[in-house]
Parts: structure tokens; sequence; C-alpha cells
């Protein structure tokens, strides 16, 4: 890759190569023209080649691309070759729903910790991991390599646990807390926001445009 | 609006105007000027006045813009002027987390029914509201106006509800399951998939880059 910068919107939509490659991958198939994979994915094929040109390309004219190879070269730009531990921080239904989520504990990315800021929670397990108190974070921190931290908690506390986290060395922090925390911390911390509620905004919006073209 | 075609990428910014707009004005904020909104949301005064006039402007040279309008104005076009009946299939830790969303509660967007394939949770209550069989989806859409359906439940179901949801006049789906669920369903149904491991992904790849770029 060297110095090249990657457009956020490739970036976006590696996971999505990612996810569709390993089906492929499940159901046998081990070689898959850019045309096919257009029809599959319901993108043009131009955008799968400029896309994956980005990272040398991987496919040999007029012969398609080996799936298991693009998945595990895929795979590796992700990041997804080595391991990443990672931690929660809020342990109601979200946080639960991430630390069952069969997805991230088949996958490259595990999760040794549970904090919680709510007493009578703390020392309960979920999925045989104790949730700790978010007091015992530095010396956790200290004791453990910790590379993501998860915040599923509210705003109100987001900041504070997310400077804590910062100061004991995390640097990068998948936040469904309802703010957007990159305001708040050091440029290099890596944050990556979900907001539900402005995903679900787009779902409205998408509604409201076409019921208002039904009524012109 | 108008026949105009706005970009995915203005749409997907609108949530987070009307986000910053309403802490604004919970703030006590009245006016502001679009570097001061630039400086606060850490995107360019440039970005946020094109954004703005693909939808008319709202702001007055030299005099910025009355913060309540806008926020109301954005709203408006994300749909938010008018009620939206939800109902959630699949009431695990994510159904639960959506189902307890005070976000929702308190907006536009009211959750009138929740299902479960699971017959040991079906007559026990979330908030307040019963979970039903999903056998019962028919005749409930039938009875009730219902404009969403959000899907948090294993993909191996997610396309066989879509159906019949789709089936009985729901055509917006909130997908959280692990499918790209549009590629099953007719042109006009409105999906917006929320694939929350593409989303981690994107954080790997972020930390992956990082790492490289301080090895050399």
């Amino acid at each position: 890759m060297g110095e090249r910068q990657i457009s956020k919107a490739v970036i976006s939509r590696l996971p999505r190569y990612h996810r569709y490659l390993g089906e492929l991958l499940n159901s046998g198939t081990e070689r898959i023209s850019s045309g096919e994979l257009s029809r599959l994915m319901k993108v043009t094929a131009s955008q799968i080649r400029q896309d994956l040109n980005n990272f040398g390309g991987f496919g040999q004219q007029g012969y398609g691309y080996n799936v298991r190879y693009l998945r595990d070269e895929i795979g590796k730009i992700l990041g997804l070759d080595h391991d990443h531990a990672m931690i929660i921080i809020g342990t109601g239904h979200l946080g639960k729903a991430l630390a069952n989520y069969e997805n991230f504990n088949r996958g490259s990315i595990h999760i040794v910790g549970l904090f919680d800021i709510r007493k009578e929670v703390i020392g309960t397990k979920v999925r045989n991991t104790e949730i700790r108190s978010v007091e015992e974070l530095p010396s956790f921190l200290k004791e453990h390599e910790v590379e993501i931290a998860v915040l599923t908690l509210p705003k109100k506390n987001a900041t504070e646990i997310a400077q804590i986290l910062v100061e004991n060395g995390i640097n990068a922090i998948w936040n469904f807390a309802y703010t957007d925390l990159n305001l708040q911390l050091p440029e290099d911390v890596i944050v990556e926001n979900v907001h539900l509620s402005d995903s679900l905004m787009q779902l409205t919006y998408r509604l409201n445009a076409a019921q208002q073209k039904e009524e012109n």
C-alpha cells in the first residue's frame, strides 16, 4: 500500500466485499469474475475493479478473482489477520448484545473484559466474562494488552470514561454513545461512531422522500 | 425540494446536523454562523453551506442560521415532523436495546409492537409492550398502521420474515441481520442496513493502517 491515501468511501466498502467473499467461500465458490460479483453485490463491475485496484488489483484479466485469496487479502487490509483484544464498557442491552455477538467470538476480535458503573451488575457474568467496576479500568489496562474499547453507555458518562481509557493507553474506541467523542480526544485516537438514530433518520428521510414523490 | 436528487453523502450528514442543532438549542443558543457550526462539527464551513443549499439554504448572508428554524427544517426533511409507527422483530439483546432506546420514545418514532419466534418469550413484556408471536404479524399489520419494521434476528430467519412483512404492506425495513436484504426484496422497499461488524472492521482497518505507518 505504501503511502497512498485510500478514500473513506473505499474503506467503507471493504467489509462488504469481505462479507460477500466469505459467503461465496462457504458456498464452495472458488473463482468469480468481477461481472458475477457485480451482479451479486449490486455494484458496477468497474466500481469493484477500481476499489480493488487501490490495493494492487488481485485479479487476472479474463480469469476472475480467486475467492479465498481475495477474501484473505481484504482481511489483511482490514487488519483481520491478527488478533484484537477488546473491552466493553456499559453492559446494558446493547453491551450485552455485542458481548454475545458470535461474529466477534469466532473471528480475530476477542472480548477480554466487561465493565460497568452500576453496582448491582458488577460481579455478574455475561458469557463467562465477569463484569468489573469501571474503577478497575486503569489497573486492568496496565495488566492486559487491550486494543479496542467499546462504549455502550449513556452520553453523560461517555466523555469521562473515554478520557480515562485514552490516558491508560487505549487508542481505538468503538463508540455507541450519542455523542461524537472525537471532539474531546487527541487527534490520533481512532474513534468509530455508531449513531443508531442517525441511521434510522436516513430511513425516515427515504420514506418521506418516497411519499412526497407519490403525492406529486 | 422538487425533483432534485440529493446525494447519499448529503443525506448521511443531515442527522448529524440535526443532532448538533438540537444540542445547541438545549444549551440556549439561538443563532449560529456557518463558521461557528463548522468549528463545532469539525467540517468546513463551505461543506455546511453546500449541504444546506441543497434544500434552499436557510441562512442569511452575514447573519448566520436561526438554530431552532434550521433544526426544525432539517427535521422536516428527515421526516421527523410526523409520527412513524415501528415494530421490532427479534427481542434478543439488540431488539431490547432498541425497544428501550429513549431517543425513539421521546421523538416522532413510536414502537407499537414487538415480535419473536421463541415460544418462551412470547407473552412477556418489554417496556409495557407485550411480545407477540411472528405468526401474528399478518393480522397485526392488517389492524395497525405500521410504517417501519426493525429486524433484529438471526440471518437465517431474516429473508423469510422480510418477505412476510413486505407482503403485508411494510415498505421500510431497518435491518440489523447480517445480510443485505435488498437483494431479495422488490426495488421499492426501503432497506437501511446496519452491519455492526462492518463498522468494527473499519475500526480495525484504521488501527492496522496506523500501525503500519508507525513501522515505516
